[in-house]
C-alpha cells in the first residue's frame, strides 16, 4: 500500500509528494489541516453558510482566524466564496466541487477521532486530560 | 467501531465533538493534523524508524519539532517508542495499533491532496505557484 520511497521522477511531476520539502501540496495540506481549516471545511458540509453562522459553528475561532481560514481555504479552490451587492452587505461561503471531495476525507478522519475518543483517553499514560 | 465500556464521564464525552471548545477531540485533532504530524505517521505507516531515520523521511523537520510531534502522538497512544539499554543508545518508534488505523485515515486525506494537486494548482485564482 504504501512503498513510497521508488517514486519516479515522471509521477513525481504528475502528482504532488508530501515528503519533498518544496512540495506545493505541502501548503495545501496545511490550510485543509489547520486548527480551523479542518472544522470550517466540516461545518461548509451541511451547506452554504454567512461569516457569521460559520463562526457560531466553529466554536471558539475568532473573527480573524475564521478570515484568515477562509482566504486559504478560497485561495485552493476549495470554498467559494460570493457576495451579494444588498444593503446591508451578504456574503456567504460554500464547497466547491473539489472541496466536497477534499472535506469527505478530511470527515473521514475527524469521524474517526470523535468515535474512538474514548479510546485515545483510555490509552494515554496521564489520564488527567478526562478529569474535571 | 470499538464499543468498548463506557467511561464514566459526561455523554458528550463517551463520543468527542470537534464542534465543542472544550472538548478533548480537538487536542488529539492538531496532534494528528499538525505540519509534522501528519508526515510522521505517514513515515511510520512503512515500519519501524529511528530518529536519525524519520527526520531524513520526514524532510525539512527540525530535531526540536521532530521530538515534540513525537511526544504529542506518544501521548496520544498513536506511537510507540523503545529505548533499547545498549551503547551507543538505540531509540526507535512504530505505530501502535490505534496508531495504525488514524493513519490509514491520514493517508487517505493526503493521498488525496498529492494526487489531485494538479487540480488544485488550476484552481487556483494566480497560479503563480506552478510556474518556476
Amino acid at each position: 500500500m504504501s512503498d513510497r520511497d521508488p517514486i519516479p521522477l515522471s509521477e513525481q511531476l504528475r502528482r504532488g509528494n508530501l515528503f519533498a520539502e518544496a512540495c506545493p501540496s505541502r501548503e495545501v495540506l496545511r490550510h485543509v489541516t489547520s486548527r480551523w481549516g479542518v472544522l470550517v471545511l466540516m461545518a461548509l458540509q451541511d451547506g452554504t453558510l454567512r461569516f457569521s453562522d460559520l463562526r457560531r459553528k466553529v466554536a471558539g475561532v475568532s473573527e480573524k482566524m475564521l478570515a484568515q481560514t477562509l482566504q486559504g481555504l478560497e485561495a485552493d479552490g476549495f470554498v467559494l466564496r460570493r457576495a451579494y451587492p444588498v444593503v446591508p452587505p451578504h456574503v456567504d461561503y460554500s464547497l466547491t466541487p473539489l472541496g466536497v471531495e477534499v472535506a469527505v476525507r478530511v470527515a473521514g478522519l475527524a469521524d474517526w477521532i470523535e468515535t474512538n475518543l474514548p479510546r485515545i483517553l483510555e490509552a494515554r499514560p496521564e489520564a488527567d486530560a478526562v478529569s474535571a
